[in-house]
């Protein structure tokens, strides 16, 4: 009997993941639901449809959001829906209710309940957010048949895995304009993020205005910075979408921007400091042994700190090498004197003072790991970038939450590193850590960084999008969610969302090609874009000598992306095997070296040549062994000469498909005859 | 000997005007340049390139553009220039220098000399803003060849025809965010247009934040509304471009906004008073007999005149029908009084306390031309916007010269109609018209007029550009600058220069496309969109009552645009009877339909299944003609009933080349035998 029931309940819960599976093949829903069922009642959109809102929407959110959502389903749709806006009284073909407003902390209720039948839609809330999260699910739900549009009929419960779910958006290296924000936060919201780290100050800029400190802005900003006004409006839109505002500075280190406007404060005297044109680690560092130092930053601090409401407050603290610590004389004094043994010591005695700065404007001081040493105290939090750090048998992050401190993971999620999300999505912030449950409380949750070295607001968003809308799937949905082939299904559809919100990932690619091309319309440009990606991992500016911050970024490589669209398709046909398709695309890229001579000779396609015409060799030779079915050992040959020259880099790219061509040739050693 | 005199003098008129149509085709400059001249000794580009300025630069208008202009240049060529900021000292490879800094009105010197030789290139200018307009001719010259860029190798002088070179851009029906403005305004400077007039108000919305009427913006807004600081900021940008900003406050009709917050100032109590949504002309008016509503707008206006430094101040006065006065006894009764006879008396009894009002804040009312009625002082600027009126001689912007008023012509250049730019480009601010030299000088130029009842923030720019850079050179360039083809072939390379300005108007039509079809990629829908016209002269939105401000503007129609682009290139082959490439688009339009297929059931795809359909029918039956050369009746029926669906408008497009189609039919009848 007991053998009956567990057969049972194991073909219950087969069954279970079975029909999950079936559903996320079937929905393009992401991050995606905790719980989802279907009940076969899809409801049809047409211009009637109206939304109500039940609960005091004190903050306006619920009615911003149901506005936008109405703006953004007659956009899509093409539906002139006949009310803009939210009707009066409960009845609606959406019905939103919520009980609470949200108070945007790490402590807030995300949760949300969404049916969907053929008469209605209901949508309830604990909170306001929780409210505006279901919109965005019921967004992802729009199918079309030839009838016309409809939400899918099904009925899901949700809340996030982690509380903290953030993107990290560097303002200062490439200074990067309100519209760019807002929009990256619109696309936020619709997958669900609810962290805005917002990197505002660095050896290439200060971006803040103080009015207690105006030379910030006007010695070293050069003109590209944020009014205060401007702080506040983006924070209230932030919180429209549900989204804290977490502010950076970055401080001992990374400071040459500061120092610039008040050189006073440094490190070293007879230096001269400027804004910094280049990319790296800098010397230049606020000089922690003077009065001065704490006066500036708790002046600065005082007069930031009720810009953004949140309660936690980023420092930075990071990669401060403490070379012109090490030269400064009185430094060295003042640590004997104070018995700090080394320079560790020392920056823990400048967070120490800044915690308390800090506690007294309400804030929470957050810094980077490098900020984590025996002395810390308890209520600093740690942003762990390093993941595992020699001595260390773990990450930062869950060496912090072991040692009391509480966590938000970036390790693994830097995708300015222009990696695969097939990476990215497989970092998990917890992974194999077994932790108690108060361990687990600490671990907030985690945040994508885009470091700004190598974009402009021209193309940012190619770089955050698609891949975070994946990883925002990481932080909210549970563990299990992980098949990389579905996600990459379902990410396809998501992508292609992200432009009603304003994002420019696909078009702006179109523009710096027609600009390579001088504006001579070229698919065979297109074409090697879609197959190259930017090389990886900071190769690209090596020792961040090669690109100033105002280099040109409207060049090959700014084109390309990490995950080649055409590259994923071809390595997944050639995994499995599927010489009939991997033949259409090695006939396509044999003509395409033809096709590209007519704008060869362009200044900034010229140096593709090699590429281009390797590409066109090798598939052309492929072309002829998979059509043949022989091969001989001229044409390995030639294939092992062409592909040599394949991988070396043009123009800050990879071609993505290297390891595809050089497995077709295996297989077609070990399936075709050789040929004398 | 006289003769001989006369002769010599016409060969070298005429050579002077052959090698200016040679230089047109060669370079391509727009607004085309007063004078220029070759040397043959282009600049070649390089990373050691330098600018340098000379003459004290206090506006900063200066330094900012040639920042902005190495940014430019090298985005555009992708070189990775030395030095991203203006030189100190007299020597750089572009040396620029002026005289004095302009104060932007209708009095400043825009003139510049610009020499490019071999080793320099040298701006001169009696202003900062002239040198501003050299750097914009300087972007213009460059050109590639396979060695690398160049500037030209040209000497030019040049100075605008008119004074007065504005963009209006009408906020109200659509709000138009901060950074659409700041993206046109970077493309007014880059074809020299030098005033933005900025329309506020309307019946859709009151766009302005007044600390003073602070219901205007909570009540009459939706949320959509320029701060003070915004419009500081909006008027700073604008003159570091060198132009002038000119604001509308729309009365005493248009005012539904501004009665919806303060309807206690309307001619009609009793009356609903609430945010249009839809558009046209509506009775909701400022009740002129009132006390208050003057005590109102002079609260007003002083509270915003001093956000616009600009003398010019424009109220509007267009569309009011006065059907409110005529209903409301109060009115009539205070008309009689003040021995008004009609409602046009009434209006300028209103213009004329407007007047003294905007005097004393040391502002020139300007007006649409309903404002010029035989009362008015000739203090007040006319707007001509209807042209020739009834019982006029001559279009109002004539007849107020001629009557002493100054006046700007927008009659012929209201873009929203979606005319060709061949119309637009045709017509001439003065035209014909005699006038005294002091007449001429009350005609200060000419505005292009981009209303916003059927654009968004998404679309504007594909309204705008690249029309209005060809009216600017309407409104800058010599009169006898007026050959069509050649504009054209400046236009198409101007156009795609407007892309590195910010301007959205190419790659938004691809992101509609994309949401049309669904995002399955497919060619046939980019073929029909540049083949197909928006319907014409608000044919669009029939009474205004099709569209509200918030229906969807992601319709075909909105990814179609004026002057479409296959359809001028294939109606010019037509009319040269070029049957050979005539041919190759016949057969590329014989199969279209075919493509579509694999979309046609999109909902937003298939009310142009006719329309496709009949396309591919018409060309593929033209096709077979041109080739066989034979023509049957029964092919004529064929295509005459094909050409009758095809006249037909679906989804408010027109298809661009049916009159060429059409003539097709003819020629054929004409040159081949008729089969039986």
């Amino acid at each position: 009997m007991k053998k009956i029931i567990l057969i049972l309940l194991i073909t219950l819960f087969q069954s279970s993941i079975f029909s999950q599976d079936m559903l996320q093949e079937k929905y393009n829903l992401m991050p995606w639901p905790q719980q989802i069922s279907e009940n076969n009642a899809p409801f049809k959109i047409d211009r009637k449809l109206t939304i109500s809102i039940a609960g005091e929407d004190l903050k306006k959110r619920v009615a911003n959001a149901s506005v936008q959502f109405l703006r953004r389903l007659a956009n899509r749709t093409g539906i002139f829906i006949n009310t803009g806006f939210p009707v009066k009284g409960k009845k609606a073909s959406i019905e939103i209710s919520f009980d609470t407003i949200s108070n945007l902390s790490i402590e807030s209720d995300e949760a949300y309940s969404l049916d969907i039948n053929k008469n209605n839609v209901f949508i309830k809330a604990k909170t306001d957010v929780g409210a505006l999260r279901a919109l965005e699910t019921l967004l992802q739900l729009v199918n079309f048949n030839q009838n016309g549009y409809y939400f899918e009929g099904v009925a899901i419960k949700d809340s996030p895995r982690f509380v903290w779910r953030g993107l990290m958006i560097d303002a200062a290296r490439h200074f990067q304009p309100i519209e760019v924000l807002k929009r990256n936060l619109n696309a936020m919201a619709s997958v669900k993020l609810n962290v805005f780290h917002w990197h505002l100050t660095d050896d290439q800029g200060f971006r803040v205005e103080s009015k207690v400190y105006p030379k910030l802005q006007e010695e070293a900003s050069d003109g590209l910075f944020y009014t205060q006004e401007q702080i506040k409006d983006l924070v209230k839109y932030a919180s429209n979408l549900g989204i804290r505002v977490i502010p950076e500075f970055d401080v001992p280190g990374h400071s040459s921007a500061i120092l610039t406007a008040y050189p006073e404060l440094s490190s070293k005297e007879d230096y001269n400091y400027s804004i910094e044109r280049f990319s790296g680690i800098f010397n230049p560092t606020l000089n922690p042994s003077k009065e001065e130092t704490y006066t500036f930053l708790e002046n600065l601090f005082t007069e930031i700190a009720p810009l953004f409401p949140d309660e936690y407050f980023h420092i930075g603290g990071d990669e401060n090498e403490g070379k012109h610590w090490d030269e400064n004389t009185e430094i060295q004094e003042f640590k004997k004197k104070n018995n700090l043994k080394n320079n560790h010591e020392l920056q823990t005695y400048f967070n120490i003072k800044l915690e308390k700065i800090l506690k007294k404007l309400g804030k929470k001081l957050m810094g980077w790991d490098e900020i984590l040493t025996p002395s810390l105290p308890t209520s600093a939090v740690i942003h762990s970038w390093r993941g595992k750090r020699e001595g260390l048998q773990q990450s930062t992050l869950i060496e912090a939450a072991k040692r009391g401190y509480q966590g938000v993971l970036s390790a693994g999620y830097y995708i300015d590193r222009m990696l695969s999300i097939e990476h990215h999505y497989s970092v998990d912030p917890i992974g194999e850590a077994i932790l108690t449950k108060e361990e687990r409380k600490r671990i907030l949750g985690a945040e994508t960084t885009m470091w700004s070295e190598l974009v402009t607001p021209h193309t940012i968003d190619s770089r955050i999008w698609p891949r975070t809308a994946a990883i925002a799937e990481r932080f909210w949905s549970a563990k299990e969610v992980n098949d990389v082939n579905n996600m990459r299904k379902r990410l396809d559809v998501i992508n292609f969302q992200l432009e009603e919100l304003g994002i420019t990932h696909i078009k702006n690619r179109a523009v710096i090609l027609r600009n390579i091309s001088n504006h001579q319309e070229n698919n065979a440009l297109k074409t090697l874009s879609n197959l190259c990606e930017p090389i990886k991992i900071y190769s690209r500016n090596e020792a961040g000598t090669e690109y100033k911050t105002f280099s040109p970024f409207t060049l090959f490589a700014d084109a390309c992306v990490a995950d080649a669209k055409d590259a994923v398709i071809f390595n997944k046909l050639v995994a499995q095997e599927n010489f009939d398709e991997v033949k259409i695309y090695l006939k396509h890229w044999s003509k395409n070296h033809d096709e590209l001579q007519a704008i060869i000779n362009n200044p900034n396609v010229k140096p593709l040549r090699e590429l281009s015409r390797n590409l066109s060799i090798t598939s052309s030779i492929l072309l002829n062994i998979l059509t043949k079915k022989e091969i001989s050992a001229s044409q390995i040959n030639k294939l092992n000469a062409s592909i040599a020259l394949l991988k070396k880099p043009y123009l800050d790219v990879e071609l993505a498909v290297i390891g595809s061509l050089q497995n077709l040739i295996t297989l077609s050693q070990e399936k075709y005859s050789i040929k004398k």
